[in-house]
Parts: structure tokens; sequence; C-alpha cells
């Protein structure tokens, strides 16, 4: 979901960057778009690399597309150098904003991202459970809002190994050709690009993209009232 | 969910029967319904609604609502003993098919359900999780398939508590005037009904209502070559 919600919303994404996800998952289904050119990663952490290599070679196998560059380092300072406009689609697979990943949360990293996205570009970042953290989504929502001048949205899906069972996503775009994340432009299910060597996609299709956008009343009041 | 996923897809439902739900949860989301007249609840165990009286006060209130018949009994026989086509909607809060509510997913039951429902009436049944049980939920849906002469719907939602974080739902309609599930045609988040003296609704909306029907892919595929 953290990969096709951003790329299914947008037509022909070439240029990807991947902020974490060092285990290559995320990398394994962008690689399904066969629009790619190129794919970027910064994962900060390169034992993550070695050891998902190592033990989860079904979800290290994204390392496996030529399409692909690691690069080993901090995600905040990796983009700082990025030049502006670079990416179609940032991903921002990141832990929880405790420790090494809150910066991640933080306005001047969501300042970053926009920079490096093209006009129209979007971004998906990990954004915390609906059941347990609205403080927190709060706060992203309101920082996304003041940067990223597109459209500010927030998904989530279920995930029954994650607590309380539900992930969500926020999802953005920069100023210049709308995006309306919510009714996917680019249906990876409508090809046969999803039936790559690593098998058929077993989740993602269009309805459960839209739905990811449907939000429980409690959690509808807040965010929207923020991201309008 | 469990109420409002069957209640808001047919106008003005008037007589509804709970099997099991003695909580009184069921009860209590069924009484925000202004146009329902008639509310029998037929629970096995009485001590259930005891201690749901003295502990949880917040879900008993249900059975303040004095269009509520509490029968306490098993709700099979009590089917049996219902004259054909009383109820618009039949509501079944039931535990795991194992042990005392085994019963409760079978099709003998399923047939007593669809003989208590008017034409185009309505039945909404715990049905588990896809993450754990998609061999007893594609069972269900052959069961379901086979008695029930209208439309045949898997529904899920998000409830962290419940092991791996979702629940499921069947929802039949019997042979008569069409239900469309997936668009609820008595949006109980179009007028105030929904503000009772229990509080707004905090979960349930028309968008989440049509979002619980989109399907991840997996589940899709098994239940929809059953359902149809």
């Amino acid at each position: 979901m953290i990969t096709h919600l951003p790329l299914c919303s947008i037509p022909n994404p070439k240029k990807v960057l991947v902020i974490g996800g060092g285990d290559g998952g995320v990398l394994r289904e962008v690689s399904r778009h066969s629009s790619i050119e190129k794919i970027d990663i910064c994962e900060i952490d390169k034992m993550v690399v070695d050891v998902s290599k190592q033990f989860f070679p079904k979800v290290a196998v994204g390392y496996d597309d030529p399409r692909v560059t690691l690069h080993i380092g901090d995600g905040v300072a990796f983009l700082k150098a990025v030049p502006e406009g670079t990416y179609d689609a940032v991903i921002v697979d990141s832990s929880d904003p405790i420790g090494p990943a809150q910066e991640l949360f933080e306005k001047p990293f969501f300042q970053s991202v926009a920079k490096a996205l093209r006009p129209g570009g979007v971004v998906c970042t990990q954004a915390e459970s609906i059941w347990l953290h609205m403080h927190i989504i709060e706060d992203i929502v309101v920082n996304c809002r003041q940067v990223f001048k597109g459209s500010v949205n927030y998904a989530w899906t279920s995930v029954p190994t994650y607590p309380s069972g539900v992930i969500g996503f926020m999802l953005c775009s920069t100023e210049g050709p709308a995006v309306d994340f919510k009714h996917p432009v680019n249906p990876i299910d409508a090809d046969y690009s999803h039936v790559s060597k690593n098998g058929p996609l077993r989740f993602y299709n269009s309805e459960i993209h839209s739905a990811a956008f449907c939000l429980p009343s409690f959690a509808k009041k807040v965010i929207e009232s923020k991201a309008n």
C-alpha cells in the first residue's frame, strides 16, 4: 500500500526515491511499475539491508532490480543534496517518530521532500495508527498542509501484525498538475505488470486504494479540519 | 458496523431481530434508527445481560429502549417459532463457530433466518477475519449463496481488540425488492437521529459503509467466486 497508493495516483512515474525501507519490500513493489526508470533508496542502517538479504530473501528481492541504487546514509542529509524537482514520487518507509526517525515527521524534512519533487509530484509517508496516535497524526497533517501546496490526504489499511491492526499514510502532492489520490489514474491491476516474478499482487487493487481514504468519523473530523 | 451496515441498506426498517448480542451494544445502535418500531433480542446466556448491565452500563443502555423485548433462549429454536416474513432485518452478533455458536454458521440456521425475513429483508452475521479464517468464510459464503436468493456480500472493518485487528460480516438479502448493500439508502449521518442520548456516532458513516465492501485481492477472489 505504501508503494502503490502514491505510484498509482500519478501517470507514468519514472523516478522514485525511497527513504528507509531497507528490507527491500518497497523496492520490490516499485519494480512492478513498468514506467519506472530510476529507483534511489536511502537507508540509514546497512545492517537492515544485510539481515533482510540473509533472512528475508522474498522481501530483499527488491534489490535485484537493475533500476535500484542503494545509498547508505541519513535520509535527511541525502534529500538536502538532491537537485530540485528530481523525483516523481518519494516514499518514506520509516519507523515510529521516536528516536532516529523523529526528524522524518518534522516540517524541515517535509520541506526537503517537497523541493526534491517535480511539480505535481507525490509523497507517501508512514503515518501511524488512527486508534493509537491521533495526536501525532494531527501534527503531521498540520505540517504537511503548510508544506505541500497540492493535495493533502490521510489513508489507512489493515496490517494484522502492527499495534492496533492498522497503519496509516500521508499522501501529499506539490504545487503543479492536480493529483486526485482517491481515484487512481495508473491502475496496476488493469494490466499484467502486477504479475512479476514475485507473483501477482495479493492485497492491493483499485477498490482497496479508494477505500483506504474513507475514514471513521472520529478521525475524519480531526484530519479534514487540518488538511483543508 | 454490524448494526448500521444492514439497517442503512434498506429504507425505513421497522422490525428487527438480534440473535446474541446480549451485552446490549447492538440494541443501542439499532435504537438510533428512528423508523424502528420493534426490536426483539434472543440471547442464550442471561448472565451476559446481567454482567453487561452491572459492569458496562454504556453498552447495556441499549436495553432502556422501550421498543426492546428480551428473550432468553436458543436463537435457533426462537427463529423456528417466528411467523414467516416477520422481520425487516436480522442481526446475528455471535461468538466464533466453535461450541455453542457453531449452529449459527450452518445452513439450517440461515434457512430459518431467510424464512423469518420479509421479501427483500436483510441479515447481517458476524463472519470472522479474512486474515485468519478464509476457509470458514468460504463455507459461510457457500451456505448463504444457497439460502439467500437476493444479494450475498462480505464486508469487513477494523477492530483493534480482535485477533488480527479486523472482523467481517455477511450481508445477505432474501428474494424480493433488490438490496444494494454497497450503496446505503438510509444514511444515518444525513439527519440528526445519530445524535442520541448516547452521543453521536464516532465510527460509522456512509463512506465507511461502502468502503467495508472493498476486499483485498486474495479475499475478493475466493469470496466473489462463491457469492456470484
